[in-house]
């Protein structure tokens, strides 16, 4: 587990919400995601849009939440995210939501380190993580 | 495991992709809730818009998705949806997401079977699954 | 035109965009939307949650945008708010969208002031406006 | 006006409505650039995927709706997307959305026809509509 944590505040808009007036889970994933990118700024110092050209994409291959509490429209929450594990060529991201401090959703994104091919950019391919990224996240 | 399983064809639209051309697993998420509305609306014989009146609504409390193959724009994929275990007051959906006839995603869903208190809307409770809503599914 | 603006600094994020790397217009009506509650709470001085049983509903009829210049991925944007014109019943509400200073869209909503009815909550009837709410928007 | 008109019928879903229960304005723009890319793929008898490199991109420049009706979760509706005016390097699309045959929704898109400058991706220029492009349409 690293130590990096990333935390963003902010407010579920109606346009998050879905008609039982709760945050759409889907937007809940769009909440992780927004965190990754978030993460990865602040600890490689790269802006978010120049990720991709300076280091490559980061497809998900695997992502998973668990509701513990409703996430309500107004709510005004926190959402945390760290790397969890680092491997060869992938990692690990855990996300929480909290709502006034209390945990209301936890999950987490499986991503790889990838690239795409210069010959043919619709053909990715996963990369060796550099020590030197690992070790930004603390 | 259920025997009924709701199938539906679709395209993968330029509004369902992110920056990479890829569809954005958020809308894979939303490909999985549409998929189990389909389902109930099938084996209940129930219009999804009566749904909420008739029986009360489905939180999700636990999704998950696993992606093996990039999901793309313009790609005519079939989204199959099936129960894979009811309990009491939950139960677990299964979707996969198949292109051209290979698997390209695989998740699910546990939501629960949950009304509205009538005095107090804002608060949900569990109930038991009925017998023969069960017994709908094949 | 009244002289209220609500402001708010956001990031666009990857989730926003389209694979052309340009936020979705959707999206852009999106912030609009989101403008219009921020700029409601700020002047009313009541929490967008509850603006829906306190006041009513602000059903949309008629939304427009023009886009100036792209608005891609990472930019930092600024959305200000201001309510056009207030009529017996419906309210014009102006967006500006700039980044680094510079307007990027404009757009504009026309919605109604309404309620629903309390014997039938799927009939939505428009009311006239207070004065007193009118005021508030300077 | 064109004569060629692309119809699809399509259910308004839980995921494409808002906490007041009606399809949110977000999504009716989406469901115009759908019926836009099927109208193109239909007239061209290209892929919608196969577009982007074979034409070019066909960025939103103007958007507008307007309602006239709410339309609902569970909503049976009917896209119908024609082109209204071709110029030199843009154009107009026509989208009305209708509920059981009743005209809900009515709106249009204004588009460039662009290429990207192959030196500078970033940078986008307008280019003549070719007359055979055009003819397609009827």
């Amino acid at each position: 587990m690293t130590s990096l944590v990333f935390r963003s505040q902010m407010t579920v808009e109606f346009g998050h919400c879905d008609p039982a007036g709760m945050v759409s889970p889907k937007r809940l994933f769009e909440y992780f995601d927004t965190g990754t990118w978030s993460l990865f700024e602040a600890a490689l110092g790269i802006k978010r849009a120049d990720f991709l050209t300076t280091f490559g994409i980061l497809p998900l291959v695997d992502v998973r939440l668990n509701c513990r509490q409703a996430v309500k429209f107004g709510d005004h929450i926190e959402v945390a995210s760290r790397v969890a594990a680092f491997r060869r060529s992938s990692f690990d991201v855990d996300h929480r939501i909290s709502v006034d401090g209390a945990l209301a959703v936890e999950g987490g994104e499986t991503r790889v380190w990838a690239v795409r091919n210069k010959d043919d950019p619709g053909k990715i391919g996963a990369k060796t993580i550099p020590a030197e990224i690992i070790a930004r996240f603390g």
